[in-house]
C-alpha cells in the first residue's frame, strides 16, 4: 500500500533502518557535529533535516534513469555518536565507527555534519582503500593549515589529509572555491599538492560536462571519494549553510558533477555542512537530500534503464 | 555510553521503534493528518515535528517525580497511514489502526494531526471501553454539526462523537473554550450534553487545580480519555497551530490539567493541532512533546519516586 | 452558503467593502502609514495583514455575548491614501479623511499604521465631538515634546492633542507604560497633565476588572476614544511591532481593558503598531483583529445575548 | 491622485473588484484549494499572498511594452468558493464556477491552489472551447493514474484531462520536467499520448527563445491553455511551494515562456502551487503576480507600443 | 544632537567602547562561545544580537527609577576572544580575560554565549572576591558532574564551581528549575550542598517579591554574582535559546528577581543562552539587553531618583 | 593572535573605526536611511546587518587577488545621522556629512540605506569633483520626477541629480533595468539624457565583461560613482530587499560589472536598499558586504598579486 509523504519515522528516503552495514552495499549515514565550525553552527542537526526532507525523494532518477535500489543492498544505519564538547574525541569516535562501515565493503553515503568530519572519515576509507583520488565541491579549499590555534576544524581537513597521506593527490580536484581570502592566493597551497583547481569563477554560466568528462580520466581506476559542500552552491540555491560565498554554482552543475562521476570507482562520499535553521524552508536540506541520492546513483554497478 | 541529543533516528523521545502494539502498556502513535482544517493547515507535520524536537524530554518528570519508563513497557509505534486526498478514507483507516492497538490493552498516545483525528480514534477506544469520560483542553468545542456542508471535519468531532454513543456526557469536561463564536452561545450544544464547559475568561489567572479536583470527581472510576489541543494554549505559548485563539492557557496551567488526570483511569490521549511551519523555532512542537510525556505520566500504574 | 475562511477579498471580518462612511454605524478604516516609527518599521502593512487575518474572527463574541452586526451597521472602508514621504503632509491627509468619517457620525475603528495617526484622527474626533476623553492602552506614554528635532511622529501624539486642546484631561488614563526612559520620572507630564498613570508594574499578574470600573467612572457620560497600541502586550503576544518593551500585558487584561469600556459613549478607537514582518505566523495581526472586533462589541448601542 | 502600495482592499494589481466576469475581457480569479496537496500544504493561501504582493505590479510590461489595459476589459473577480473537506465536490463546484466564467468568452487568469484545480477548470475550458492545446509549465508531468488510491489530487490532473478527451493531445507542451520518479521513465506516458516533453536537463543554461519558436507553430491557431506549476522554477526562485525539485527553470526562462506565447489564440491560463507561508519574504506570491501579469500581456489583441 | 536609533557602530545601550576596564565601575563584555551546548547552538551570536537590540534602552529604569549612569562609569569593553574548536582552552581564555578585568574592581556583566562561561568567569571572581553567594536563574542546576564523558559544558558550570570551592554554598538560589530530568530527583545534589532550589512550579502565577525578600536575607553582606539563563523565561519570552523548558517565569517575576536584587553586594552578572537564530524578530536578545540594563540598575551605589 | 569570526564590536570587516575620514584613502559610512522608500520598508537596518555578516569577509580578493589592505588606509566611520521623521532634512544632513568625508579625498563607500540617499551624496560628490560618471546598477531607473506628489524619494535620485547637474550624462551606464512599468517606455527619459541603458534582458544568461569593457571607455578618464541598489540582482540571490523585481542579475554579474570598474577613477561608492528583516538567515546583508568589499577592491591605487 502507497504511504503518504508526511506518514512515518524519519530514515533516509524513508530505507529501511539497521544497526550496523552488515550486507549492504551503501548505507546512509549521518554524523550530528558542527562544534568544527568557524561562522554559524546548526549543521549538527543537518542528518535530522536531510532525512525528514528526503521523504519527498522517488526511487528512480528521472534525469538519468539511474535505479540504484534495483541493483544495490541500502539502508539508513543512523547516527555516529559524536563528543559535542570535545572536536578532537569525535573525530576519533568517527573514524571508528566508519571503520567499522567500510570494513565489510559497504559504502558509505554520510549526511553531515560541518566539513571537519571528512577527515577522520578518510583515515577510514584509506586504511580500507589506499590513498584515494577526491572530487572536493566546495566554496572553500579548507586546506589550512591552523585555524585559531588549531589544527582540527572545518578549515583544515584535507590539509591533515594530505599530512596523512590519504590522498591521491595528483587525481584530488576542488571545484567551486571562491570567495575572499586569508592570503595573496588561497588555492596556491592546492596547486602545490598537485590538485586540480577549478574556481567558482571558472563555472559562471558554464555546463560542467566538459570538465567531468577530463576528471573522470584524472580519476582513472583507483578508488575516488566525493565529498561535497552544501556551500559550493550559491547562497540563493542554499542558504541553509555556516560559511557561505556569493556567486556559487548552480544546481544544475552539481548535478552535472555528480552525474560526472560516473563509472569512476566510488568508495564513499559525504554531503556536508547544511545547517537548516538558516532555512526554515527545507529546502537547503532537500537539496542535501536529492545530492546525496545523486551520488548513490553513480556508484558502481548502479543499474539505469 | 551516552548519546548527544542530535543523534539518532527521530523516534518519540528517542524511544525503540516497532511496529505494532504488541506487548507494550503505552504507545505513541503519530496520525499525520490536516486535511480536516478550516484554516491554516500543516498539522500533517506535526508528528515529525514532535518526535524531533522530542529528544530534549528526559526519562524523569522533574515536577512530579513521576518514573514512567520504570513501570511501563513504552515504544514508538510510528504513524497510521492516511489518504491525504480523502477525509473520510483516512478516518475509517484510522479507526482501523486504533482498533488494532487499543485491542491488546495498550494505551495510545496520540501525536496529531487536526482534530478530527479524535473522532476515529474514540470510535475504537469506546468499541474497546465503552463510552469513555472526556477531558477536552481547546480553544474551541469542536461540536459544530455541519461545516461548509460537512459532517466530518477539525470543528465537528465530538459531535460525532456524541452522535455515535461513544462519549460518557457527564462525564465530559472542556477547558479554554474561548474567541468569537458562530452563535450567539457557542456552548450551548455542549451544555445541553451536560458537559462540563469551563471557558478561557475561567481561566485567567488562575491555578487549575481545585477545577482539576473537581474534574477527577466528576470522572469516577469509569474509563477516560485526554483529548488536548494544542491551541487551548495561548497563541504565545504555541504559535504553531492553524486556529489560534488570543487569551488562552498558560503552559502550566495546561500542566495543572494532565497533572490532575492522575488517578483516572485513562485509556488514551492525544495533542493535536500543531502545525510546525508556524513556528520555526520548533518550540511548538516542543510543548507538544513535553505536554505527550506528561499525559505518558498520568497513565495508570505509572511509579512516583 | 458558506464560504471557506481562505477564500475572498480580504476586508476587515469579510464585511462589505464601500467607498465612504454614508449609513454606517461604525467602519473599519486603515491607516497604512509608518514613518513616525523610531525604531522598526513595517507598520505600513499593518492594515493588510489585519485584515488577512480578521477572516478567523466569527459574528459573535464568545466571552460577553456581544451580537455587534445585529444593532449597527459596520462595514470596512478601506485605507486613507498617505504621503509616504512626508509625515507632516500624511497628518493632514489622515484629518481631513476622518473629518469625513465622523461627521455623519459613523464611528472609526481605525487599523493602523504606528501611532502618530492617533494625532490626526483626535483633531478630527475633537473637531465633532470636542475635547474627548482617552482610554490609552500602550508600552509608552507617546508625551514627547520633541524628537530627532521633530514635533510630530509616534512617540509624540498625545502632546500635540494636549497643545490642540483635543483631551479631556481628566479623563485621560494611560495603561500599560513601563521601560526605559530617557528622564528619571518618564510620566511625570502626563500626570501634570492630570492623566491616570497606570504602569505595566501596576498590571503584573492582576485581573484589571477592576481598575475599569474605576475608568468607567472617571470617563462619565462625555465622549471617549480608545487608542490602543499592540506593544502594550507583552513581546510574547504581540512580537510583530517596532518597539517592543518586555513585561507587558496579557491578551486577558486587554480584554478586560476593552470589555471594561462598555457602557462608555465610545467615539472612536484605534489599534496601532502591527509591524507584520517581525512576526510572520500572522498571529500579531490576528490579535489586533480580535482587539477591533471587541472595540465594536462595546460601542454604544450593541446587543448583548 | 496616486495611491501608496500598501494603500488599499487587496485586489489583483489594484483593479477594480466585481462579482462576475461579465462585460470582461479577461478575469483573475482565486482558487484557495490545497487539499490535492501530497507534500507541504498551504496553497490555499495562494490567492491572498498573490494579490497582496501584486501591489507592486504596474500598468505596462518594462520588457515587452505590453500594456494590456488599453485593451481589455479586466477585473478581479475574487475566489471559487471551495469544499476544504471534500476534494471530489470542490472539484465540481470549480467546474460550475468556471462555466459561468468562461461562458460570456472572458478569459480567466487564476490564482492557485494546487494543481489538481487545472482538472475541473479544463473541463470548463473544453466544453466551451472543445480540446485544447496546452502550455504546461512544471516539475512535475501531473500525469499520474491514481495516487494513494486517488484519481484526483494534483499530480493527476493532466491524465484526467486525457482521459476525458479535454487536451489536443498533439498540441501538448510540458516544460521542466525533472527530479526523482517513481517510474524508470516517468514521461512515458506523456510521450505515449504525443506530448512533447522538454525535461529541466533540456533547459540548463540556456535562453528557452527558440524551444517558443517551435511550440508557437506546434500549437497552431487553435485555442490554448497555459498552466503554470510555480515549482517549474528552480526553488531558489520559488522556495513558496510545496513538492520542490532542485536545478529548475530560471526566471529568465520562464518570461521566455510565457512571451512566447504571444501569437497564441490563449483561453485561459492558471498559475498554480503557491504555498507562501514557506517563504515568509513574500518573494514567491510576488514572482507568481509578475508571472500572471506576463500571461495577461500574451492575450489576444492586447496592444504593444 | 539626538541620534536615531538605528544609526552607529553596535555597542551595549549605544556606549563608549574601550579596550579595558580601566577606570570602569562596571563594564559590558561579550563572551560569544557555543561549543558547551548540549542542543541548539547559536549563543556564540548573542553578544552581537544583545548589542543590536539594546539600542532601544534608554538611560534611565522607568520602573525603579535608577540612574545607573548618573553614578557609574560604564563602558563596553568588547568581547573575549575563544577558541571556537576548543572548549577547555576557551574556559582558560576567558579566565584570563575576567582575572584582568575585575582586577581593578570593574564588576562585568556579561553578555553570553552558553553557561559554560559561568564556570571561568566565577574562578576569576572568587580569586578576586572569595567564594561568593550566587543567585542563579534557570530553567537547569547546571549542576550534572560528566555530560558525554566530559567535565565542562553547560551543564555543568555549578558543579565545578562546588568543586572548587568558588561558591558560598548557604548563599546559593537557584529560581526557575523545572522540565524533565535525568534523575528521579534532578535537584537533589543542589539541597546536598545547601542550595536554596526554588522550583518553575513554585513560581507559577505568583510574584516572586516575597521570595526576593528572603534571598536578600540569605546573601547577607558578603559579595554576590549573578547568572542568569535566559531559558528560565518560558519560552514564549525568550525562543531564542537553545534547551527550553516549558512552564516557565514571565518577564515581570524576572524584573522581580533583578529588582529584588538590590542592595546586595554585587560583583557581577551574566546573561547567557541567547540563541538568536530561533527567534528572527530580535526579541528575545531585546529581552537580554533590558534584563542586563536592569543588573546595571542594582549596582551598589547606583542612584534612584 | 587570531579572532574568531563572531567576536567582537561590529565594524565594516571588522576594521578600526574612527570618528572621521582624515587620513583615509577610503572610508566605509553607513546612511541608516529608510523613510524613501516605497514598499516594504527596514533598509535603515542595512547599515547594521552588513557589517555584522562583513564579519566573514577577508582581506584578500580570491577571484582578482586585489589586496587592498596594502594600499590603502581604509576604516569604518560609523554612520551619518538622520532624521527618520523628515526625508528632504535628512537629505541635508547627508549632503553636509558627506561634504566632509569627501573634503579631504577619501572615497567614501556607502552603507545604505535607500537609494534616495544616492542624491545628498552626489551633491557633496560633484561639488568636489564637478559632474562624474555614473555606473548604476539597478532593477530600477530611478528617474521619476515626482513620485505620490514628492520630489525626493527612492524613486527620483537620478532625476534630482540631472535637474542639479550632478551627472556628466554622456557618461552614465544604467544596468539591470527590468520589470513592469509606470509609462510605456520606462526608460525613454534615462536615454533621453544620452544614459546608456542595459535591461534586465540584455543580460540574461550572459557574461557582462564585454559590456564592462564598452563601460570603461563610456567613462574615459574623469570621476566616476558607482550606486548598486541590491534589487539589480535577482530577489532569489537577495530576498531582503523592499522593491524585488523578478529575473533579474546574477551574482556573477554583479561581480563581472564590479570588476569591470577597474582601471576606472572611482570617486564613490554605494550599496543601497538592504532591508534584512525580509532575508532572516542574513545573506542578503552578505552578499551586500562582499560587493562593497568587491568595490573596495576596484579603487584607484589598489594592488593587485
Ligand atoms: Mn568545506
Ligand atoms: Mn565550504
Ligand atoms: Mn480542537
Ligand atoms: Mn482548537
Ligand atoms: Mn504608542
Ligand atoms: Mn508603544
Ligand atoms: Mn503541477
Ligand atoms: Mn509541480
Ligand atoms: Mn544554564
Ligand atoms: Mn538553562
Ligand atoms: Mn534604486
Ligand atoms: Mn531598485
Amino acid at each position: 500500500a502507497e504511504i503518504a509523504r508526511p506518514v512515518g519515522i524519519c530514515s533516509m528516503m524513508r530505507l529501511p533502518v539497521q544497526d550496523s552495514s552488515e550486507g549492504l552495499d551503501a548505507a546512509f549515514v549521518g554524523v550530528p557535529l558542527d562544534i568544527g565550525t568557524s561562522n554559524r553552527p546548526g549543521a549538527r542537526f543537518g542528518p535530522r533535516h536531510i532525512r525528514a526532507e528526503s521523504a519527498m525523494v522517488r526511487a528512480y532518477n528521472g534525469g538519468t534513469r539511474a535505479a540504484p535500489f534495483e541493483s544495490l543492498m541500502v539502508a539508513d544505519i543512523g547516527d555516529v555518536n559524536v563528543n559535542l564538547y570535545d572536536l578532537k574525541d569525535s573525530c576519533k569516535m568517527i573514524r571508528k565507527a566508519f571503520k567499522k562501515i567500510v570494513s565489510t565493503g559497504c559504502i558509505p553515503l554520510t549526511l553531515g555534519g560541518d566539513h571537519t568530519i571528512a577527515y577522520p572519515i578518510l583515515q577510514s576509507v584509506a586504511e580500507k582503500y589506499g590513498p584515494v583520488g577526491l572530487v572536493h565541491v566546495d566554496a572553500h579549499a579548507d586546506t589550512s593549515d591552523i585555524v585559531l590555534g588549531e589544527k582540527i576544524c572545518h578549515g583544515t581537513p584535507f590539509r591533515r589529509c594530505v599530512d596523512e597521506g590519504l590522498l591521491d593527490c595528483k587525481r584530488v580536484v576542488q571545484i567551486g572555491l571562491r570567495g575572499s581570502t586569508y592570503e595573496p592566493d588561497g588555492y596556491l597551497w592546492s596547486k602545490e599538492q598537485g590538485f586540480r583547481v577549478v574556481t567558482g569563477e571558472d563555472c559562471w554560466l558554464r555546463s560542467l560536462a566538459p570538465l567531468m568528462k577530463e576528471v573522470r580520466q584524472q580519476m582513472g581506476n583507483g578508488p575516488v571519494y566525493i565529498s561535497f559542500d552544501i556551500d559550493a552552491l550559491d547562497p540563493a540555491f542554499a542558504p541553509g549553510t555556516g560559511t557561505p560565498e556569493i556567486a556559487g554554482l548552480q544546481p544544475s552543475q552539481a548535478l552535472e558533477i555528480i552525474r560526472g562521476c560516473r563509472g569512476m570507482k566510488v568508495v564513499g562520499c559525504d554531503l556536508v555542512e547544511v545547517s537548516p535553521i538558516y532555512n526554515t524552508s527545507g529546502n537547503t536540506a532537500l537539496t542535501a537530500a536529492n545530492l546525496l541520492f545523486e551520488m548513490l546513483c553513480v556508484l558502481p554497478n548502479v543499474k539505469y534503464h
